[in-house]
């Protein structure tokens, strides 16, 4: 840190992201991304010609893939938005509605990056506990004096709520934006997309990394209100109008259009999150039913950290964080069947050389 | 706007980029791009291999091309900031030494984004004008007590301050970040990056969208002393760790390894450049001797305004700006020789016409 550093952010506590050492080659089930390959429509479009125009700026309002978007969840292009990932919204969603003092509420347990945000911005946040088995109480969220975020499915729980409790907290904020944030949505929760049209203080926070096979290419969207998705854009417009790359623009099109092979994805991924989730109880793990690629077990027989620390040395990376609650967890992200039998089997060597 | 969006936010006067018309194909010579495409290696390097990895984050420390950027200005890597897009930098500079009544000091006729970003983080600016003939006088911005910005070459003007001048800016200001916006320095301006190991306080934003012809990737990056690269790298990790995607970084990264190619283009393009600012010396225009890779131009017998509509319906794009003090100017971006010989037999038949 230098000395011409703002004071505020002298104590700022960044995000830290899952590891990626380069040591070894690991399997990495520690941050949630697809195993599978986008599609091979969207590897063409990222081609010669795609890449000879890269000397040109991006379509600073990505027209192409807004409207793409659009039409597959059934809004129209002013309701959409996209962002170099959707922590970039996270961020304006911040900035733009619980900054300088202004209240915000998310829960103790959840995505990580909220109370970074919270903190850089410096909203005068609360954070509302999960209950005691992880779930979210709806009513603890509604009728608060304060923008909300909840992550839907919960991370790194995997815990969704249903679309009327997500309802009834939207319905009981009129005077607060509801930011329902839905990385994870694709893999068996109900999206909230659907209430947009009902509700002006409902903002929808999708991403291209874990459902669609894009980490690497960085692309998020929301989707709201007309007038919220304004407060966006011109926050947008005041930071970084081309905070899109061409290349990640037509993959994102392509991808759209090839939405059959991600579903199908899904599919194999859930079915996969069973099967993992059944071998993890048969060692009697204590595993939470996940709506997300990811679960999230704990067992009484060995102690989170150190099933991590020992997993590691086996080749496979799994998250684990040191927050008190949730300690004695790792989050694991579904991989292929194989890579999670090889998973399945390290746990047992480890168990059974403990 | 909606009713939740911040009231600091309220009367914020977003930038506005160069337009990207749709109805037809025009001569582009309005976003300062770099006519050339990228070398083979970088087209090379976005290949199928690495799109099959898109389903993968990016490395957010991008240590390939932060090692190669190093190597290649003579500094180390912790020297090195990477970002997406140069205006991604600013942003933060805004944010870490200038925000929230802070000072901040740069010029009436500068990059336009330096006000927008002021206002956006409520920095107390003070706008310095230039000389009557457009010129930055040094002295003006030495000892003052507020973060510096200033664009060199300066845009739109495309002059350009010796290195001895920036040193003593940035030699007097010791107890202040002096950012420097080389964004245009690759087409015969001087770099203060060789200053960087002698001043702490010297921030040098650099970017791969004008002479290394990829605007479409966003890459930009900066380089100073280690703890003021901290300091950005604090404000990345607290709102996008991911901020450039994979392709972008692969991409850059064998632009560095083909710096031979770019630098020829850089070559062509400055000799060009002299071509066009004779043809419209000999057409009566005043042109300010540029350093950058466009040309500023003005002419007391067609308003700036009116040039550039008529071009425009001609299928020429360049760039007008209304600021009072610039409006009878265009700014015209450097094409091919092909293309600056189209712009010429335009200008000539407008005059004619007139």
């Amino acid at each position: 840190m230098s000395k011409y550093l703002d004071e505020r952010y002298s104590s700022l506590a960044a995000y830290v992201p899952g590891e990626q050492p380069q040591d070894k080659k690991y399997i990495k089930l520690n941050t949630n991304e697809s195993p599978y390959s986008p599609s091979k429509a969207t590897l063409d479009a990222v081609n010669v010609g795609e890449t000879e125009l890269l000397r040109l700026y991006p379509d600073p309002d990505g027209k192409i893939l807004t409207k793409k978007l659009a039409d597959y969840y059934g809004v129209e292009s002013k309701n959409v938005f996209l962002a170099n990932g959707s922590d970039d919204i996270l961020n304006f969603a911040f900035m733009a509605y619980c900054a300088n003092g202004r209240k915000s509420y998310f829960a103790d347990i959840t995505y990580g990056f909220y109370s970074v945000f919270a903190n850089l911005h410096n909203s005068d946040y609360t954070v509302i506990p999960l209950e005691e088995d992880f779930s979210i109480d709806a009513e603890k969220f509604c009728g608060v004096d304060g923008c909300v975020f909840i992550a839907n499915p919960n991370a790194p729980t995997g815990l969704a709520l249903s679309l009327s409790d997500v309802e009834k907290i939207v319905k009981s904020n009129p005077h607060n934006v509801v930011v329902i944030d839905e990385a994870y949505v694709d893999f068996g929760a109900e999206s909230a997309v659907k209430l947009v049209d009902k509700y002006e203080n409902l903002l929808v926070v999708q991403t291209f990394s874990k459902s669609r096979s894009m980490a690497g290419a960085r692309l998020g969207f929301a989707i709201g209100n007309e007038e919220i998705i304004g407060d966006l854009h011109k926050l947008r417009y005041s930071t970084n109008p081309y905070n899109i790359n061409r290349l990640t623009l037509a993959a994102g099109a392509a991808t759209i259009d090839s939405q059959d092979y991600y579903d199908s994805n899904c599919k194999i991924i859930m079915e996969t999150r069973a099967f993992v989730k059944e071998e993890l109880e048969k060692l009697g793990f204590f595993v939470l039913p996940s709506k997300a690629n990811f679960i999230f077990a704990s067992s009484e027989d060995i102690d989170g950290g150190e099933l991590y620390l020992k997993i590691k040395d086996k080749g496979v990376l799994i998250r684990h964080f040191t927050t008190e609650r949730i300690k004695n967890f790792n989050r694991i992200t579904i991989g292929t069947p194989e890579e999670m039998q090889i998973f399945i089997d390290k746990v047992k060597e480890i168990l059974e050389e403990n």
